[in-house]
């Protein structure tokens, strides 16, 4: 033990070995350890977590550096962190490709009926549906962060119709931009396809409820990807019943797993998926830490920089 | 009747109409007529048709241009048709923008495990699937022409390793690119995804058998958006059951309809589609046909004239 630097992670331990590689080769001088092996805790200056740990301002009284392993911040009780210590999320490319990938195959499904195929083919049914070109459809993505822009860069190559919303206004080459909440119902009207990408914070749990569903045009589909806590089940269960909600692909539930059992699952116009869309490749989110600790040591600000008061 | 000229429109009447109305608007002198209203037989001097008349050749003496109304002219009988009249294959932006919208819902859905996750739902089972990243995945396009550049044109953008594979040379950017039947082996070998977007011929027929499936990576996902005819179905279904397919994503079979009981229908992991990938615009084929008689009359080179010799 010759380092003064305790850089600890506190993840899935199997992807946790991927990061102390590519540590050990590129930042030799961090003593580079993974939870619950933490050493000496006094040396802890650099924390990686999915979860935070109790009692962390105590136990570690030097920590310089809070980072989330994931994209969100959410899994992280804010109030529990010490105050003084600058929490960063994960923006990596892994992440985005991820994304953008899961969002354009759902769009592509959505846009080309393939739900409808796959239970036509379920009764052996040959029946071609109308297709609609792409500039005739209208996609509208709700949250304009790093990964909604990646999302919508991608979409707007296939000529869809791309709409934003976000609560402060952005300015998108060939995105209609809306801003704030007065300006919801608009670009609830216009979108045909609806992507989610908030960011999950008191003002947007359960924002996936009857009232936005209902300001959709009639026989929307959905597309959500953000956090289980978004989403009110019932409410997007009944409006499928009504076909409100023509076709739904769920990424994320809340609980997850999904019980066994959950409506969720049987239904038929629901496509599930384990919360697989976006997941931290291991080699590029420990590079992505480490070019953020070179960040710090030139006094450059930090990317993934968390601003507390808005929760993201 | 005061037009000499009569352009004959031989397909769905229902496109016909949107055709007219194109042809009424930007060619008022041209005389539009839908089968079976033919008029004067001598004063036809284009016909476009998805299946051909009989007779051309008696019937319209006067005939100077045969369109197909499809990408492909394999459902023409090329013996039957009159030698010395162009054949001009549907080469438009609704043909492409659909190939292109379909095969990349069906890379990624091959490339992110979507079958094996509608599997899973049916059994409620959540179970995250190792994510590979686009760079490490291998696609392979069979078939280097309009759909095939422009699909891998788009592939590229995700990140996917591309290859393609033609009968003559090709040279295409971010592509490697492989020409001629001895490099078919060496293609098939580095392919984990392989979409067939070659055209119809006696040398292609059949070309989707086991010999291609073994020469394939073990697991390796097929996207079949040629035509049913390339297909051995019965070299599929075992390829499928060894594993050596790991997943197939079908828009075409043979024949079509395919028949109920078929078993592509009922296998658990084929996905199905009624031919419906790419399907011409009516608005845009009949202005890609209008651009086409208008370089006519200037003497320059049509677009998709057909080499009889090689039957595409």
């Amino acid at each position: 033990m010759h380092q003064d630097t305790t850089f600890l992670y506190k993840a899935d331990p199997v992807r946790g070995r991927d990061w102390a590689k590519v540590f050990a080769r590129e930042a030799p001088g961090i003593d580079f350890r993974i939870w619950p092996d933490i050493g000496d805790p006094d040396k802890v200056r650099y924390l990686a977590a999915w979860e935070a740990p109790d009692r962390i301002a105590e136990r570690f009284p030097n920590l310089q550096v809070l980072f989330s392993t994931g994209a969100g911040i959410d899994q992280f009780d804010l109030d529990a962190l010490p105050a003084h210590v600058p929490l960063v999320r994960m923006i990596e490319p892994g992440i985005v490709d991820g994304m953008v990938e899961y969002v354009v195959f759902s769009v592509l499904a959505l846009h080309r009926d393939m739900p409808a195929y796959r239970r036509q083919q379920a009764q052996e049914a040959w029946r071609p549906l109308q297709v609609r070109a792409a500039h005739e459809r209208r996609v509208g993505v709700l949250g304009l962060g790093s990964l909604g822009q990646a999302v919508l860069g991608r979409l707007r190559l296939f000529g869809f119709d791309c709409a934003g919303w976000a609560r402060s206004p952005r300015s998108l080459e060939g995105v209609q931009c809306y801003a704030g909440p007065q300006t919801l119902d608009a670009f609830l009207a216009r979108t045909d396809i609806l992507v989610c990408l908030l960011p999950l914070t008191d003002e947007t749990s359960g924002v996936l409820s009857a009232r936005v569903f209902d300001a959709l045009p009639y026989g929307a589909g959905l597309v959500h990807v953000g956090r289980g806590q978004h989403l009110n089940d019932a409410d997007l269960l009944a409006a499928l019943d009504a076909g409100q909600i023509g076709e739904a692909i769920l990424d994320v539930t809340h609980p997850e797993p999904l019980p066994a059992g959950h409506p969720l699952w049987r239904h038929p116009r629901v496509w599930l998926t384990p919360h697989i869309a976006s997941m931290t490749q291991p080699g590029t989110a420990a590079r992505v830490v480490l070019d953020n600790l070179r960040r710090l040591q030139r006094g450059e600000p930090l990317i993934g920089l968390v601003d507390r008061a808005k929760g993201y």
